[in-house]
C-alpha cells in the first residue's frame, strides 16, 4: 500500500477549504481523496468541527467503506463517496456540501440551466437533478444508495462526469467532484456561484435564454480542452 | 443550590456563538440554559454588546423570573425562556434571536416547510408558526404571553419539543432550543439556513414538493434516533 | 462656543461604525453630530475613506452651512444635514447612506411597512418615502432641497421625528437620525435589517398582514415609553 | 519606452483590492491599465491567484497582445483588454469580473436601469447588455470579438465610454473601466451594488419608474462635470 501522508494532508487542506470559501454551516459539508492505486480513500471524520481536522485525524477506509486507519468515525456519507470512486474512475476527489443556492435547485428539483460563461467554464452543460430514493432504497441502504442514483442519473443521461463534475440529489444537496480533493472544492463553489447567478436570472427574466452552444463549448474547452489556453500549465 | 459557574460559562460562550454564527444584528439576540435541578436559569443581561459579556456579568434568575444574582437586568425576554423551561421539561438552553430568514417566515405568518435533509437533520416536520398575541394577552404580561402561545401551540398541534426544537413567533422572530445552551444556538443556526434555503426553493419552484415522509424520517433518526450514527458518539 | 472635541471624537466612531455595520460601499455614507448649544454640526469630510478619518480631520459647519473649522471639504449632503437639524430640534445625529435594502424601497418609491416586531423596536409605524423633487428644486439648491422633502415629508403625514426616526428619499436612499450620532448609526442599522425582511417577508406572502397596532405600541414603548424596560437604564 | 514599474503597482493594487471589495470567487477577475504613451498594457497573469499577485509578476503586453514582459501568460481575456484601449482612447484602466449580481443582468441579458442616484454617480444612464457573438466571431477570434462587439454597442447606442464606464457582455459578464486602474475597480464596486439594488427595486415594484432625468444629469455633474463638487478635489 502506497504512503497516504500526502493524500491525507490534502483531504484536510480541502476540507478546511469548505469553510474559508463559505460553502458549509456548522458541519455539513465533507471532502474525501482517493490514493492513485484506487484502494484507499482518505476522508474527514464525522462531525467534527473543521477547527479541529488534522492530516491526522483523517480517517482511511477502503473501497467497500472499511475502516483502514484512524481513531474516529468517518463522515456518515463515506458509503456514498466509495461508490461514485468505483463508478467514477477518472475522478481524484469528492466535495458533498449543503451550500444554500446549489440546495435550492436541489430542493426545487431542477436542473442547474447554463446561463452563462461562468458555468460554462466549469461544467459542460446544465448539472443534472437525480431521481428520488425510494422507501425501499432509503431503508436498505440510504448512503450507497444516494450514490447509486447519481451513478444512475449520469448513465442515463449519458454524461460524462469529467465534463460535467457535479450532482444535485434531489431533496437533499449537491456533491462535486474533480481530479484531486482540492479541485473537488473548486467546482463546488463554482456550482454554488452559479446557482446563484441562475436564480437571480431566472428573477430578472423567467424567460431568460440559455447560453449558446457554440459559446459553451468554446469556454469549457478553452479550459479544459486538449488546447486550453487559461492558466499557466495545459492541463 | 449547585454552584452555577460552568453553566455561566457555557451561557456566555453560547452568546458570544450569535454573533460568530451571524445570527444577530447590533444586540437582538439572547440566550439562556437551565441547571440540572431546573431551578436556576442563566441568561443574558438585557441590552449589553456580546463584545463586553463575561461569564460574570450572566444573571442568574429563579422559575419565576426573580433575579437571584447579577448587577444588570436580565434580558426582556426572560419571562418567555422561562415558561418554556417550565413546560418543556426536557431542554436545557433557549436561544431567541431576529435571525433575518427565520424572521421572514414569521413576519409572512407561514409554517417552515421542509423540503430537504437539511430540514430533517435538526426538525422533524415543519416548524410551526404561532397564532398571534391577544390584544388583551399584550396589556396583560406581553413576554409571559409569548411563552404561552409558544407552549399552546406545540400543545395544539401535538409536537415533541424535542422532535422539532424551535418555532417562530407570528410577527415577531424565532426561538430555538436543544439539551444544552450551545445546542439551542445549532438549532438557531439550522432554522435560519434552512429559511434561507426554503425561500429560495420556493422562489425557484412554487409547487416544490416537501421531502417524502421516509427521508425525513430517516435523516432525523440517523442523528437522533436510538441508533444515530451521525458524529463521534451516539445520543 | 463649547469645546468640539467630544463630539468630533464621537462623530468620528459613528463614520467608523458605518464600515464595521456593513451599512457602506466604498465612500457611500456619512454620519454628523450636533453640539447641545445646537449651532454647530461635525460631519464627515467629502469622499474620505473611512481607514482615513480621524476626530482631527471631520469638518466643523455652523447652521447654514458654512466652514468653521477643518481642511477638508464637508460631505456635499451637509445642507441636507443641517436642513434637518434646523426642524427636527430633538435630534444630535444623522446617518445617510445607501445601504441596499432600503435603497432598494426608496428606489421602488414604497413605504416600509411595519411587519414585525424588529421593526416596531425601532420604529412607530411605516418609515415613508418622500415625494420626488421637481426639476426645479433640484436646480435650485439639490442638497438642501432634499432635506425641505424630508421636512415636508413629516410634516404633512403628522409623524414625529423622535418616533420614527429615518425616512426614505424617493430615487434616492435612507437618512436616519436620533439622540446621538451612535443611536442613528444604530437606526440606520435597524432599518437596513427592516428593509431586507420586509422584501423577504412579501416574497413569502404578497398579502402580509401588518403587525397589529397593540404589538406595535406595545414594543415601541418597552424601549422607548416612559415606562421602558429594555436595556440597563430607563431612557 | 517609459519605466512600467509605478503601473505594475498599481494594477497589482488594483487586483488585489477585487479581493478586498469581494468582486470575485476563484480567480474569476483580472484588472489592467495602460500607460501614458499607450502603447504598453499591465496585466494580471492567467489563473493565479490574488495572494500570489506582486508588481513583478504582472504581465506587460503591447497593444497587439504579445507578451513584452513577464514570465506568466497573460489572462486570456487579454486581447479584450487590448481592443478597448485602442477604441475608448480616454480610459486608463480596465476591470472584468463575474461579479453576481452584475452578472445575473448579463446572463438576463437586460439592461441595467437607472432607478436612483447611486447609479447616477457613476454611470449617466443605462449600463447596456452587448448582442450575442456569431458562431463565426467566437470561432474566429472569441477574445478579441468580445472586444469588438462591446464596441459596436458603445458606438450603435452613441454613448460616451467616460460618461457609462461600464457594460453587460450577453450571457458572460460586466467590463468596467474608468481614467485609472483603481478607480475602474471602483465603477465595477458600483456596477454590482447597483445591479443589486435595482434587482430588489424591481422585485418590490415591477413598474419601479426610472430616475427622473434631472435628478440623473445633476447627480453624475456634481461627481463628474467640469463644476463637481463631490470629494476633495475637483475632477
Amino acid at each position: 500500500m502506497s504512503d497516504l501522508s500526502d493524500l491525507k494532508v490534502q483531504v484536510c487542506a480541502a476540507n478546511n477549504a469548505l469553510r474559508t470559501e463559505q460553502l458549509v454551516t456548522l458541519t455539513w459539508g465533507n471532502v474525501s481523496g482517493i490514493n492513485a492505486e484506487r484502494d484507499r480513500v482518505v476522508i474527514k471524520p464525522s462531525g467534527v468541527d473543521y477547527d479541529a481536522l488534522t492530516p491526522g485525524n483523517m480517517v482511511v477506509v477502503d473501497l467497500d467503506g472499511n475502516v483502514i486507519e484512524g481513531n474516529l468515525r468517518p463522515s456518515s456519507d463515506t458509503p456514498t463517496h466509495v461508490l461514485l470512486y468505483k463508478a467514477f474512475n477518472t475522478i481524484g476527489g469528492i466535495t458533498h456540501t449543503h451550500s444554500p443556492y446549489a440546495t435550492m435547485f436541489a430542493q426545487a428539483r431542477i436542473d442547474l440551466p447554463c446561463f452563462g460563461t461562468t458555468h460554462a467554464d466549469h461544467f459542460d452543460g446544465p448539472v443534472p437533478v437525480t431521481r428520488p430514493l425510494t422507501a425501499e432504497e432509503v431503508e436498505r441502504a440510504y448512503e450507497a444508495e444516494t450514490g447509486t442514483v447519481i451513478i444512475d442519473c449520469f448513465r442515463d443521461l449519458g454524461l460524462n462526469p469529467d465534463a460535467v463534475p457535479g450532482v444535485l440529489v434531489a431533496g437533499h444537496a449537491p456533491f462535486a467532484w474533480g481530479p484531486t480533493a482540492m479541485v473537488s472544492v473548486h467546482n463546488a463553489v463554482a456550482l454554488e456561484a452559479c446557482a446563484r447567478m441562475a436564480l437571480g436570472t431566472m428573477q430578472l427574466n423567467a424567460d431568460a435564454m440559455l447560453l449558446e452552444d457554440y459559446v459553451l463549448n468554446k469556454h469549457h474547452q478553452r479550459k479544459h480542452g486538449p488546447n486550453a489556453y487559461y492558466g499557466q500549465t495545459k492541463k
